[in-house]
């Protein structure tokens, strides 16, 4: 490639030799394409060790260069859509050392992140919420005689989500001209992509005639005089005849309201900052359709996008993950829902978007008529279900508990009030670990204790996962909930011969209770038997269906001088908060302690948080040794 | 209109001679037409009385009655997004004697309810959940290989929530045939339509060449033999030239997936019926497009059919209303919203569809540059907001109680884990009444209380409103509510001197302490008076700023011996429980009684509905008198 930029010589340059991202609109094509493969050798390398998101991120390098060449940024506003495609804009952003800490304890987070840096305008690391956010920007834009932009980056996954349409919906009409949608289309999604919408943009795609009118366009609008009142006019008379060239088949989001230009190679350069400067001309609200290849420049994720999409640790030259995630929650439910749905024809399932992350893929393989991946749709989701439980079937929604908020109205209105029995496994409910704090699952408990009717339970264990499986899907009528943690039950050391679904109680003659649920319940047994060994005793209660609260319980525990509860999850509204006011209800006269986690919790491995938040065995001890008196 | 139908005479029948719905099959139509101007009547009539929703009733009676008459309720389920929309379906089906106690105690419900008729076949308050409710169905009934229809009717309004998208995009690409979408188009959405969608509605509409090619098709269709082989050959064939015909400009929702058909004239039935019979006959999913005329058939809705979409009572002859809704909350809040924009250009006012239910018209009025009506799209609408905060603007998103929780993962995901600062005015929060199930407020305090960094105000009167508006907008970050109730604050008597946004306690040497907040102070306050006569004393903590809650108010609760706390609100995740626990980790000795609607109210007057759940004066001073000690 011939060196088009006049002021830099062709020499081989390096990201850490750059101030960013000023320099990189000084550089050549060339080094641009060296650049790109730096990036993608660094991300390779340290995913490889960090683990994170690698596909999504490879396919977008030379996307992003392009936005950084094109546009000025902060200025410009890029909202990444999910953000978990913001690896190279972090690289070209000014984070190139701090990269290999990325999603670390203090290091730099796997999403964009405002207080990390000007570059990163917003927290985004749920999917579909680009557009709505470009639109307040551009409007904003808009009020302040701004002729900057507001670009959403939205993945074709994150476009099946029913709020990008709104986005779409508000942009379009409101001829906000600051706002660019650009469409990542990888045809992927997290696994295959699913959906009307995907076939439609196939059929795009492939279509030549649309690269057809797009060059003729471009090759028009670069003939355009650059400033001033003649631009307006040509421009409006080019986009009156781009408008007539495809009246006869307007896509969808001209419909909506957008110039549409597309689709454009997102692995070329060249073609995608001639785009991007098209639609920085345009006074409308401009849709860019860019085709990416998903895991692009590194050979085992090309061949197993879906197996790179998130991944842990693993083996640079061969791919192979250092750790099977064979064994964890998420698989045991899945074959063990695989394994119910051959008893009973009626058990259906339900993935928006997670077949592999949630164990479905079991399922999926021997009961491919009653499995339903519903795109990054949740609403639709748990109100499909409802519809398959107005029928008489019984559906399973499997979902991490951080996505399971975006149907909050839906678990209300469609299922609850109506009495219908859905159930919801929630994967991945309390601490997450590295992904930080828009995916800990913190909030399930709360948002589920309200809805009148509802049944929660919480295992310690797979044979408990099993047992409450069995009992939410077979024995429970209406909305009915499991929630397990990310991981799996290996580290569980406590007796389970008292495994049920209701709860276990350790009767000592002691004055504090402790009690817990879920993956907690190892922190105070662990606790219990090493405090006991200095003297302390402590009683035990572990619940496992956790909501309604038993009431049984509560009496059990108005003996006690000290109840501590320890609860993996937002407080209020939890478990912790209920058991506490049912004591008062009760006239308990000792003192009560709450242990919860009622912040945000940023990114850390799973054990810091734990401990962080007083939730560890460790912490739990330091309670029993605050509170207890030695006997 | 010739007689079509060769057994039935032609004479005047009345809807309550009928055995509904089987019956209507058998009339022609110009009984048919009597019949639809009888239900009209009877509708008028009613709502005048009970209030209720009347333009969207009026505009569906001819759709209604061709459902009916083509497809086999309830073996073919219609499913009424939004619900309101469903009087003629009651009429229809056997509850002509049971209409005039709609939305009243005891009496039949305002929206479609399973446990009043089988041909309810869901619960729908809330819209734009049809799509998916019927995928549900349609996907059961596939299994079953039942030949039946799951039917959407949904309105261009309900039309512009994502969650309508997601079921289209999973509707289509699972080519469902069962199922067919009906879009009854009246251009109105609740006031004037907003959003793309709805100017490619009109543009539709408007295209005289949708007609004809429709009625082409129709003519195919009609020429088809019945049944077997041949049918399905011609109709393939019919579907390939329809389809050849459209496909210089396929529609949105043919590119979803969807046949298209329409549009239709919503007040023909002899038309509605033809297009519901040829969309009987595909094999795929069909989406029929009917054009009808909001408050058709009542000169004072046809004209004003944003004032008649809910309506309390009212005059039929002139359509004017008996009490005048100008002096409520809404009002209020809406007058003082638009004061304090005066004062600062950065604050916005975002409603989602809901301009004068929830008092911006002033606002949009005053200022339009920044008064978005998004549609029924909340979560469009907080992100929105969470893009202008982002921007540096102050948004005040004004939404009924029971739609924000359509936003649940946008408050906490693009709002509150960024520390965005927007301000939420939750009307209709508590109570609504005859509403019903659907509709009451009771979840926005346990949705927003594990929400970390939130601040909560529920004001019991005007001034206190203005007051916590204006420090929820000015002195707040982060997300603040203020939720208040429906209706006005004319029947508050208690001393307004000690207004303020924290909280008002009445000291007295009492063993009680009542506890409230909102409206329901003023039943607390008028049980402490009541119940003073007759020697019970009570001190009263009223708390405005409800949340976080003020821990030196749970310091001064601890003297009492009984603490009983009334709650307009669901309680788990509530005030009430909040409190009762941190009375308990406080060492409370005493004994706290909780009092909140914890399960799902019943369509009911707002008085009735307090009285039931123990919230009214007259419960209150049972408590009184339960717990109290007379000096």
């Amino acid at each position: 490639m011939k060196d088009q930029n006049k002021n830099t010589e062709i020499r081989e340059i390096r990201l850490s030799e750059l101030h960013l991202p000023e320099d990189l609109k000084k550089l050549n094509y060339y080094q641009c394409r060296r650049l790109a493969k730096e990036m993608r050798d660094i991300m390779i390398r340290t995913i490889s060790h960090n683990g994170g998101h690698l596909a999504s991120n490879l396919g977008v390098v030379e996307l992003t260069m392009a936005l950084h060449r094109v546009f000025e940024s902060p200025k410009d506003k890029f909202i990444w859509d999910v953000g978990h495609q913001c690896y190279a804009h972090k690289l070209l952003t000014g984070r190139v050392k701090q990269f290999r800490t990325i999603r670390t304890e203090n290091g730099i987070s796997g999403f964009p992140k405002p207080s990390e840096s000007p570059h990163d305008v917003c927290i985004s690391g749920h999917s579909s919420n680009s557009i709505s956010i470009a639109c307040g920007m551009a409007e904003s834009m808009r009020m302040n005689n701004d002729s900057h932009h507001a670009i959403a980056i939205i993945g074709d996954g994150a476009m099946t989500g029913g709020m990008a349409f709104e986005g779409l919906n508000n942009g379009g009409k409101k001829k906000l001209k600051n706002l660019i949608v650009i469409l990542n289309d990888n045809n992927m999604s997290i696994s295959g992509n699913v959906g009307a919408l995907s076939g439609y943009l196939r059929s795009i795609r492939e279509s030549e005639r649309y690269v057809r009118r797009k060059q003729e366009l471009e090759r028009n609008l670069r003939n355009t005089p650059k400033v001033g009142e003649p631009t307006i006019k040509v421009l409006k008379k080019t986009k009156d005849s781009f408008k007539r060239v495809v009246m006869n088949q307007a896509t969808m989001f001209e419909q909506m309201g957008f110039v549409y230009l597309g689709p454009v190679d997102g692995h070329n350069l060249l073609e995608l900052e001639e785009v991007l400067r098209t639609a920085k001309r345009y006074e409308t609200p401009v849709f860019i359709h860019v085709r990416t290849v998903k895991g692009k420049g590194y050979l085992p994720a090309e061949k197993n996008p879906s197996q790179f999409h998130g991944v842990s640790k693993f083996d640079v030259m061969t791919g192979n993950p250092e750790i099977s995630g064979d064994d964890c929650y998420s698989t045991q439910f899945g074959m063990e829902l695989t394994k119910l749905a051959n008893e009973d024809k009626r058990i259906c399932a339900i993935t928006a978007a997670m077949e592999f992350g949630t164990g479905l893929q079991y399922f999926a393989a021997d009961h491919p008529d009653r499995f339903y991946d519903v795109g990054i749709a949740e609403q639709h989701a748990v109100t499909f279900a409802a519809g398959l439980a107005a029928s008489g079937l019984i559906p399973v929604f499997a979902v991490y508990s951080t996505f399971l908020q975006r149907a909050y109205d839906q678990l209300i209105h469609d299922v609850a009030i109506g009495g219908l029995h859905v159930v919801l496994a929630i994967d991945r409910a309390g601490i997450v670990g590295e992904d930080g704090e828009t995916h800990q699952g913190m909030f399930d408990v709360p948002m589920l204790t309200c809805i009148p009717g509802t049944v929660i339970y919480s295992p310690s264990c797979y044979e408990e996962l099993n047992l409450c499986m069995r009992r939410a899907i077979f024995e429970d009528t209406g909305l009915a909930a499991v929630r397990y943690p990310k991981g799996n039950d290996k580290g569980m050391h406590f007796p389970k011969e008292a495994l049920n679904t209701d709860y276990t109680y350790l009767e000592e003659d002691a004055d504090i209770l402790l009690i817990s649920y879920g993956r907690v319940y190892q922190s105070i047994w662990d606790a219990h038997n090493t405090c006991e060994k200095s003297g302390y005793k402590t009683s035990l209660l572990k619940l496992t269906r956790i909501f309604p609260v038993d009431e049984d319980l509560v009496e059990k525990a108005l003996k006690y001088k000290i109840v501590i509860f320890f609860e993996e999850s937002s407080g209020y509204g939890g478990i912790s908060t209920i058991f506490g006011s049912l004591l008062s209800q009760y006239g308990f006269g000792g003192r009560y302690v709450r242990v919860s986690a009622d912040n945000f919790l940023k990114h850390a491995s799973i054990p810091a948080l734990l401990e962080k938040t007083d939730l560890s065995a460790h912490a739990v001890c330091r309670y029993i040794y605050a509170y207890g008196t030695k006997s």
